[in-house]
């Protein structure tokens, strides 16, 4: 499915309501990449697992999973600060700000 | 491919020196479980990506994936101290001690 | 010495270029109050080691000051976004972005 | 109070079944040494509330605090390990496992 449909798609199934961000081309390809490597990582350790793998060889590909949730996780961020909150707190909007400390709270846990 | 196969192919292309563990087939089977989970979690946020899904929405589901991999590595930890660290302290080989102290840093950073 | 003094102190030997934050009364009470927990936390850990306190009862409180320390941050970030990185996007002043970011790439480590 | 002072009135306070671990001289001098400049850095941070310092001034040395409280715990988890479980395991007590995954799984939140 090419991304038009899919767009289209989910502007039909989704409520009015929901919050949605347009992604820049070069935004949206570097998150996609992330995306897929992390994924591919996560098929790695399954493998690993499959060919019956030694634990702490495991251990420190699940560590390198996690580095690379947080460098996603920081490029996220980084548009989400620089894009939506502040067009938000522009806009007197601050319930951005909530939002936002919400998301950071989880992820510092 | 099936297990057994996997596990041959393992054999003959492996250097002899490498280092496995069998699991019993309930430990297997409960990692390859959580492993498939966070994949589709994984792709799930893929999903998002490519529906243009608001920022926070998606840090939310990336701190769900971290929460999931930190109950796969208490798994795999349990499992590898009861059974691995312990059959190598009962031998007399410590270096098990330091393999673990090392995979334990990588995951604590 | 009062609160007044090291403000004065600190006006005569600071460089002038140096960044400060003036805190309401509610913040700063709340602030000096969780850090005076933790220290008195930390020197508790202290006496369990001179104690001979069991490892694992020690590790426990280590990830007692961490969490104490975790609430630290959420309290200070929060007033930090809702207060200067408001005030400096309103102000044009898209620098304080940078400095967010980097602040929480260090927390998130 | 010096501490064969402490550890005296420890004796005499404390529940016979409280487990205790005496330290080498070593590394009882390395994690005091720890914890006291540990005790500094949140006295200096509690400094700089006190002077107005900037926010993101703050957040940087609390991070500093977390990367030296994580330094305490390798070194304190390290000796626990080799010496503790080590001794525990070799004795047949295998409850020595569950505690270590009940300390190392508060640390990992």
């Amino acid at each position: 499915m090419v991304r038009e449909d899919i767009n289209r798609e989910m502007e039909e199934t989704q409520c009015p309501c929901h919050k949605t961000r347009e992604r820049s081309a070069e935004e949206y390809t570097r998150l996609i990449h992330r995306l897929n490597r992390i994924e591919g990582q996560v098929r790695g350790i399954r493998g690993m697992v499959e060919k019956n793998a030694y634990c702490t060889d495991i251990l420190v590909q699940v560590a390198a999973v996690n580095a690379a949730l947080k460098a996603f996780n920081r490029e996220l961020l980084e548009q989400h600060i620089k894009i939506c909150v502040k067009r938000d707190m522009l806009a007197g909007k601050d319930e951005a700000i909530d939002e936002l400390l919400s998301a950071l709270q989880k992820l510092m846990k």
